[in-house]
C-alpha cells in the first residue's frame, strides 16, 4: 500500500511543523514594542523565567545522564538514545513555550493599546500557538525519526519514558514554583501590606508572573506532550503484536500527522475569526481543527485498515475529550460557582465545605464518560482500541494546547498593563481576554486529566501485552496489595507537594516581609524591590522539593515489580490510575470553582469586592491554589510516569 | 471433638452477655440523681434522641419490610428471616446504646460533683460498656442462633446484609443529623449572637447534644456491629468451602465468644483501675482484654485446627488494628496538630491547606499496615486468613466500643455541667474526661476504618468464592470499567452527604435566627427557646437525605452485576474499597486534626482563645466537622454494604 511507504517519512511533517512554529514566533516578535517601562517589566519576567529554566534543566540533566546510563546498561544504547530524545523534546517544548509566552505577553498589552481586542487576541493566540504547534510537531518528529530507523516498540518506550520523567520534574517543580510565589506574594502584599495584586512595589511580583509561565505553560506543555507521546507509543506497542503489524503501527503516526495539519489550519483561521467575540473565535478555531481531523481520520482509516472499527474508537476518544472539557467548564464556571459564592455569605468554613463537595461531585460525569469511552473502544478494537481512543483525544493537541497557552499570555498581559499603569480601558481589554483564559484553562485541565487517564490505561494495556500476562487477577493477594498501595500513591504525592508549597511559600513570606521592613522607601515606591532574591528562593525550593516525588514515582513501580511481581504491579497501576484520576479531577475542579466564585463576586455580585463574602471567597481561592495548580496536575503525570516506567522495565520482571 | 459439639450453643454466651449489659445499665441508673435543672436538661436530650430514633426506625422499617419481601421472593424465607434478625440486632444495639449514653451523661456529671474524677470515669465507662458489650453480645447471639439452626452460609449472608443496610441508614442519617445540628447551632449561637457553646439560650443546643449521641454512639455502634458481623460471616462463608468445613466454620464463632468474655473482664477491671489516670485506666482495660483474647485464641486454635497458621492471621489482624489506631492517634493529637496550629498564625487558608496535607499524609501508614496484614494472613491461610484477620481485629469489639462510647457520654456530661452552671471545678473534671474521649474517639475511628477495610476485603473474598470466579482480571475491560466506577462511588457519596449537611444546617440556621428575632427575652434568658422545633428540622433533613445514598449503595452493585457481570462487579468492589478506605482515612484524620489543633490553642497555646490564630483553627474545625463525622464514616459503611449486597446476590449473577 502506498500510504505505508510514505508513513516512515512522517517525521518530515514534524520538522515542517517546527518551522511553522518558528515562523509564528518571529511573527509575534515583529509586533510593535511597548513603552520602556512595559519592556522593562517584560524583560524581568522573561529573564526570571529563563533563570529558573536554566537551573531546573541543569538539575534534570543530572537525572537524565544517570537514567541514560542505567537504561544503556539494562537494555541497549538505542533505548537510551530514545530516552534521551524523548527527554530532550520535552525540555525543548518547555523552553520554546516559555520563551514564546514571556515574549508575547508585552506584545499583547501593546496590541490592546494600538489595535484593541482583535489585535490583542490575535497576538495572544499566536503566542500560544508557538507552544501548541511545537508540542505537536516535536511529538511527530521525535516518534517519527525512531519509527523511521527502527520499528521496535521496545525502543520507542524509552522515548515515552524520557518525555514522562521530564514532565514529572517540570510539572511538580513548576507547580511548586508557581504556587509558592503566588501564595507568598499575596499573603504579604495583599493581606499584610494592603497593596493591590500585581503591584510593582511587591518584591515577589515578578516571581509570581514568572510562576504563571513556568507552571501553566511549561508544566502544562510537558504534561500534554507526555500524554500525546504516551498514547501514540502505547498504540504502536500494542499494534506491533497485531496482524498486520505494520498497518497497526502506522495508523497512530498517520493520525497525529493529520492532527498536526488540522491544528495548523485552526491556528491560521484566527486571522479570519478575530472579529468574532474572543470566546467564539477560540472555540471555532478548535472546532475547525477537530472537524478536519475527523474527516482525515475517517478516510485514512478506511484506506489503511479496510474497516472502520478503529475509527469509532478514535472518535469516542475525541468526543469524550470534548465532553470532559465541557463538564469541567460547567463545574468551574456554571451554577456551582454561584452556589459557592452564595454560601460564602455565611462564612469561610461553609465556602470550603461547599467547594470540596463541588469537587467531589464533579468527578461523576468525567469518570462515567471515560468508562464509556474505554468500554466502547475496547469492544470495537480491543486493547488497541483503548490506546487509539487516547490518540483520538490527543491528536489535535496542537490547537488545544494553543488555546490553553493563550491563557497565561493574556494573564501576564494584564499584569504588565497593571504594573505599567496602562489605564482602565486597556486593563478592561486584558481582563476580558484573561477571563476567557480561565475558561480555556479549565477546559484544558479537564482535557489534561482525561487524556492522562486514557494514556495511563493505554500504557497499562501495553504493559499487559509486554508482560504477556494472561490475567492480572484480583483473586491474588499480590494484586490486591498492589492495588491498595497503588491507590495510596496519589494521596502520598499530594501530601508531599502540598507541604512543599507550604514550606517554600513560608520562606518567600519571610523574605518579602524582610524587604518591606529593611528597604527604605519601598512601600512609598521610591526604592526598587530585590525581585531576583525572591525568584532565587522559590527556584531553590521548587528544585529541592521536586526530587523526592520524582524518585518515588520512578522507584515505587520498580520496587513492586521486583518484589511482588508483574501481576502485583498491574494491580498497582490500576489502583494508582483510578485513585489518581479521581483525586486529580477533584482537586482541579474544586480549586477552579473557588477561583471563579471569587471572580464572580469581584464582578460585583453579592456586594462585590471588600465585603465579608468576598473575603470568604478569597480564602477559598487560596486553599484551591495548591490543589488545582500543584497537587492536581501532579496526579496526571504520576499515573502516566508510573505506567511508562512499568512498561519499559516489564521485560526484566519476567 | 468436644469443642465442636459445644460451639453451636455459643448463642447462649451472647444471651449471657446481653444480661451483663442489662446489669450494667441498671447499675448506672442507680447512681445518684443530679439537681432538677440537670435532670431537666438530661431529660430533654434523652427525649430528643428517642424522638429521632423513633422516626428514624419507622423510616428504616419501611425499607426492611420491602427488602424482606424481595429477599424472600428471590431466595428463601430463611434468608429473609436472617436479614430481619440482622437488621433487628443492629437497631436494637443502636437503641440500647442511645438509651444508655443519654442516661449516663447526667450521672457522670453528678458523679464528678460527688466523687470526683474516679467516680465520673467509672460511670462514663460503664455507660459506654452498655453499648460496647451489647454490640458484641448481639453479634454472638444473632449469628449463633442461625448457626445453631442452619449451618448454611448463604442464609447467614442475609444476616450480614440486614446489619449492613441498617448501618448505612443509621450512619448516614445520624451523621447528617449531628453535623447539621452542630454547624447550624454554632454558626448562629457562637458566631452571630456571641453566646458560648452549649448555652441553654440557644434553641439548637439540645439538638446538638442529641446529635453527639445519635452520631457518635448509635452511628458508630451500627458501623462496628456491621464490621464485626461481616467479618465473622465472611469467615464462615469461606470456611464452609474448606476441609474440614465444620472446624473452619466453628472457629470464627469460637473466637468472638472468647473476645466477648475478654471484653467483659476488661470492663470489670475498671473497678480496680479507676484510681489510675483516666488515660491509663482505659488503656489498661483495653490491654487486659486484648491479652486475654490472644491467649484464648492461641489455645482454642491449637485444639480446633491442630496448627497455628490461622492464629498468626488472627494476631496480624489484631495487631494491625492497634497499629492503625495508634497511627490515627499520632496524626490527630501528635506533632501534626501543633504544625497546623502554628501555620494557623498565618491565616485560615494555610490552616486548611495544611490540614488537607496532614489528612493525605495520614493515609500512608494505615494503608501499608493493612497491606501487610492482608499479605501475611493470605500467605498463611489464604482467603480464609484475610477474613480471620478481620475477626482478630474485631473480636474484642466489646471493650473497644465501650471506650469509644465513653467519649460522647463524657462530652454530654460536660454539656450538662455547662448548661446547669455547675461551676469551674466540675467543668474541669468533665473537660479532662472529654479530652480523653477525643483520643479514644480518634483511635476508635481509625479502628472503624481499618476494620471496615478488612471486612470489605473479607466479604470480597467470600464474594469470589460465592461466584466461583477463578479470576477477576484487570485485563478485561469490564473489570477496569467496574474498577473506575467503583472508585468513583465514595467520591459521589461524599459529595452527596456533604451537600446534605449544608442544606440541613442552612434550615437550622434560619430557624434559630427566627427564634432569636421573634421570641422576646430569649437572649436575656427570660424566655425558653423552642428546642423541639430545631430537633424536628434536623430529624426531617437527616431522614430525607439518607434515602438517596442508601439506595445508591444498594442498587449500584446490582446494576453492575446484572449488566456488566460478576467479574466487573469484582473490579467495582476492589475499586470502591481502595478509594473508600483512602478517602475515609483522609477525611477522618484531617477533621480530627483540625479539631484538636483548635483544642490545643484553646488550652492557651499560641495566645489561646480570642486570637486570630484561634479564629483560624475554628474555621479548620468547622470544615473538618462534616468530613470526620458525616462523609468519612459513611465510607466505612459504603464499602462494606456494597460488598455484602454483592455477596448476597452473587448466586443470581451467574
Amino acid at each position: 500500500m502506498m500510504v505505508l511507504n510514505i508513513i516512515p517519512y512522517s517525521f518530515v511533517f514534524g520538522i515542517l511543523g517546527l518551522f511553522f512554529a518558528l515562523f509564528l514566533f518571529y511573527r509575534v516578535r515583529k509586533y510593535p514594542k511597548g513603552n520602556p517601562l512595559m519592556e522593562e517589566i517584560a524583560e524581568a519576567v522573561h529573564s526570571g523565567a529563563m533563570v529558573f529554566l536554566k537551573r531546573e534543566y541543569s538539575a534534570i540533566a543530572i537525572f537524565i545522564v544517570f537514567a541514560f546510563l542505567v537504561l544503556w546498561k539494562l537494555f541497549s544504547i538505542f533505548t537510551s538514545l530514545a530516552f534521551l530524545t524523548g527527554a530532550g523534546c520535552s525540555l525543548l517544548a518547555g523552553f520554546i513555550g516559555l520563551k514564546a509566552s514571556t515574549r508575547s505577553a508585552v506584545k499583547t498589552t501593546q496590541g490592546a493599546i494600538t489595535g484593541g481586542t482583535p489585535l490583542a487576541l490575535t497576538i495572544a493566540l499566536q503566542g500560544g500557538a508557538v507552544m501548541g504547534i511545537s508540542v505537536a510537531a516535536l511529538g511527530v518528529a521525535g516518534i517519527g525519526i525512531f519509527y523511521y530507523f527502527t520499528k521496535n516498540p521496545i525502543i520507542l518506550n524509552g522515548f515515552a519514558m524520557g518525555a514522562s520523567s521530564v514532565a514529572l520534574f517540570a510539572r511538580v517543580g513548576g507547580g511548586i514554583f508557581t504556587k509558592s510565589a503566588d501564595v507568598g506574594t499575596d499573603l504579604v502584599g495583599k493581606v499584610e501590606a494592603g497593596i493591590p495584586e500585581d503591584d510593582a512595589r511587591n518584591p515577589g511580583v515578578i516571581a509570581d508572573n514568572v510562576g504563571d509561565n513556568v507552571g501553566d505553560t511549561a508544566g502544562m506543555g510537558a504534561d500534554l506532550f507526555e500524554s500525546y507521546v504516551g498514547s501514540v507509543i502505547a498504540s504502536l506497542a500494542i499494534g506491533s503484536t497485531l496482524n498486520p503489524a505494520l498497518n497497526h503501527m502506522a495508523l497512530p503516526l498517520l493520525l497525529i500527522v493529520i492532527g498536526l495539519a488540522s491544528s495548523v489550519v485552526g491556528v491560521l483561521s484566527i486571522k479570519i475569526l478575530k472579529n468574532f467575540t474572543p470566546q467564539s473565535a477560540l472555540r471555532n478555531a478548535t472546532y475547525i481543527s477537530a472537524f478536519l481531523f475527523i474527516v482525515g481520520a475517517f478516510f485514512s482509516i478506511k484506506i489503511l485498515m479496510g474497516n472502520l472499527a478503529t475509527f469509532w474508537a478514535v472518535l469516542s476518544g475525541m468526543i469524550s475529550g470534548i465532553f470532559i472539557g465541557l463538564e469541567s467548564e460547567y463545574f468551574t464556571s456554571g451554577k456551582p460557582i454561584k452556589t459557592i459564592a452564595r454560601i460564602a455569605q455565611t462564612g469561610s468554613a461553609p465556602t470550603i465545605i461547599t467547594g470540596l463537595a463541588v469537587g467531589f461531585q464533579s468527578c461523576i460525569l468525567p469518570v462515567l464518560t471515560l468508562g464509556g469511552a474505554i468500554f466502547i473502544s475496547f469492544k470495537l478494537a480491543g486493547l488497541y482500541g483503548i490506546a487509539l481512543s487516547g490518540v483520538g483525544m490527543l491528536a489535535t493537541i496542537g490547537i488545544v494546547m494553543s488555546t490553553d497557552s493563550y491563557g497565561p499570555i493574556a494573564d501576564n498581559a494584564g499584569g504588565i498593563a497593571e504594573m505599567s499603569k496602562a489605564g482602565p480601558d486597556i486593563r478592561k481589554i486584558t481582563d476580558k481576554l484573561d477571563a476567557l483564559g480561565n475558561t480555556t484553562a479549565a477546559i484544558g485541565k479537564g482535557f489534561a486529566i482525561g487524556s492522562a487517564a486514557l494514556t495511563a490505561l493505554a500504557l497499562f494495556s501495553a504493559y499487559q501485552k509486554a508482560t504477556r500476562l494472561s490475567t492480572i487477577s484480583l483473586t491474588n493477594v499480590e494484586t490486591i496489595v498492589g492495588l491498595l498501595i497503588g491507590a495510596l500513591m496519589p494521596f502520598a504525592i499530594a501530601a508531599f507537594v502540598m507541604n512543599a508549597v507550604g514550606r517554600t511559600a513560608n520562606r518567600m513570606v519571610l523574605e518579602i516581609r524582610r524587604q518591606f521592613r529593611e528597604t527604605r522607601g519601598l512601600l512609598e515606591g521610591k526604592a526598587k524591590p530585590d525581585t531576583d532574591k525572591c525568584i532565587d528562593i522559590v527556584t531553590r525550593g521548587a528544585l529541592a522539593e521536586m526530587i523526592f516525588p520524582g524518585f518515588l514515582a520512578i522507584l515505587a513501580p520498580l520496587l513492586i515489580g521486583f518484589t511482588l511481581g508483574p501481576e502485583s504491579l498491574g494491580g498497582f497501576l490500576a489502583g494508582a490510575t483510578s485513585s489518581g484520576v479521581l483525586l486529580g479531577i477533584f482537586m482541579a475542579n474544586a480549586g477552579a470553582a473557588w477561583d471563579n466564585a471569587k471572580k464572580w463576586v469581584e464582578e460585583g455580585n453579592l456586594g462585590g469586592k471588600g465585603t465579608e463574602t468576598h473575603a470568604a471567597t478569597v480564602i477559598g481561592d487560596t486553599v484551591g491554589d495548591p490543589l488545582k495548580d500543584t497537587a492536581g496536575p501532579s496526579m496526571n503525570i504520576l499515573i502516566k510516569l508510573m505506567a511508562v516506567v512499568s512498561l519499559v522495565f516489564a521485560p526484566l520482571f519476567l
